[in-house]
């Protein structure tokens, strides 16, 4: 008589924010097999559609356990995203010179990240991924290589399996040398529905995408390289 | 004639618990010159009582930015201190057989961390205090000198400093090599009030310290090799 094991699935615990590239990296996850916890945050944006956005995203994977983390980041400020700052139209520098847009939320990845890490830990999972990009992205310095490899580094020896030795924790970045219009043509290759998805900055009162922020003109761009009509609707047009 | 030059103090993000050792390191990164901006968290941990001592703690500073961020752990779970679990009065191995207690908060410090980052970042502050301790500790991964080396390796890759290049994130810990007892000699010897701070784990109904936990041991362990009263209540002394 053979005797019927049941597989436990690796987890894998995945930084969803609702827009294209965080969407695409959970179905790239979930294709590599992983059993998908999906992770959220309530920061403080100005607007609740980016979790709309995610909650959506996650109905299409049967089985995903989502958390959605409320951490106010508005009491530290200091970003367009957080505090009373107007979102700039179009691709803009800041006051030091650097080329780094006022939508640049301060050490936001590595608040996610260690976030990620926690539960990660509680839940047995050695595996976080994070839609970060170095190409098609708005100049943010959590979003380069050598910040990943530092945050793996660091990681491994902050957590509990890091004394126990054994497993290391990876941070995966399936994205980070994609063009926009590759990780959407990758996303609809593994079925992703773009239009659950959210990325603009500033939205209108209907939810509607601006189509003038730093965010959505990568989107558009991305969407127009890769040939394909981008399914969410633009406040200034179908 | 001689033009007056205010000079502007550098500033500094000092993590304040409330304990025995973010009061001391509070009261070095004071000594040290530094213009002192404290950062507390709300993080669902199961009494407030560390919040009130860190408000009694920054008193003593006139002029000190004192920020607390709400920041609920609680969903992560994993910790007696965040969770629904019995706080071991007594010095306790996991499950796992490591050496760490079930008070260990899963990525605590790295969340910490990070959000001292952030508000550094905001505030232009480019040195971070932090009480950890790898003498007198309670085993927990993320006190050891070689996480916080990591941890200061990877802030510098993270924030807008680090791409505009110049200045340097330092994450200090005075405390790191020192035991219980030089740590609450170092205080006395900046005037530090111990008996505005707070220690234990499972304080009693009055907010009176247990006396058994592992964070009260410790205390009353290093107030004794120090030779010094400790000068807070606890439940079944005077």
């Amino acid at each position: 008589m053979i005797q019927k094991v049941e597989k436990t699935k690796k987890k894998a615990v995945v930084l969803l924010s609702g827009g294209v590239d965080s969407a695409t990296v959970l179905a790239m996850a979930g294709r590599m097999g992983f059993d998908l916890c999906a992770l959220s945050f309530r920061y403080g944006q100005r607007h609740d559609i980016e979790l709309s956005a995610a909650a959506g995203v996650v109905r299409n994977y049967p089985g995903i356990h989502h958390l959605v983390m409320d951490i106010d980041l508005r009491p530290i400020g200091g970003s367009a995203l957080t505090a009373d700052l107007a979102v700039p139209k179009h691709h803009s520098t800041d006051e030091m010179g650097t080329d780094i847009p006022v939508t640049y939320v301060p050490a936001r990845n590595t608040i996610f990240l260690s976030y990620a890490l926690a539960w990660a830990e509680v839940v047995g999972a050695f595996d976080i991924f994070i839609g970060v990009n170095a190409l098609d992205y708005s100049g943010y310095p959590d979003c380069r290589p050598e910040y990943i490899e530092a945050y793996e580094r660091m990681a491994n020896l902050a957590t509990k399996a890091s004394v126990g030795g054994g497993h290391k924790i990876k941070i995966h970045t399936p994205l980070i040398d994609m063009s926009k219009a590759q990780i959407i043509l990758k996303g609809i290759g593994l079925g992703v529905d773009y239009s659950l998805t959210h990325s603009c900055y500033d939205p209108g009162p209907e939810g509607l995408a601006c189509g003038q922020c730093d965010s959505c003109l990568l989107r558009l761009k991305g969407f127009h390289e890769a040939g394909v009509k981008d399914p969410i609707k633009y406040k200034d047009k179908g």
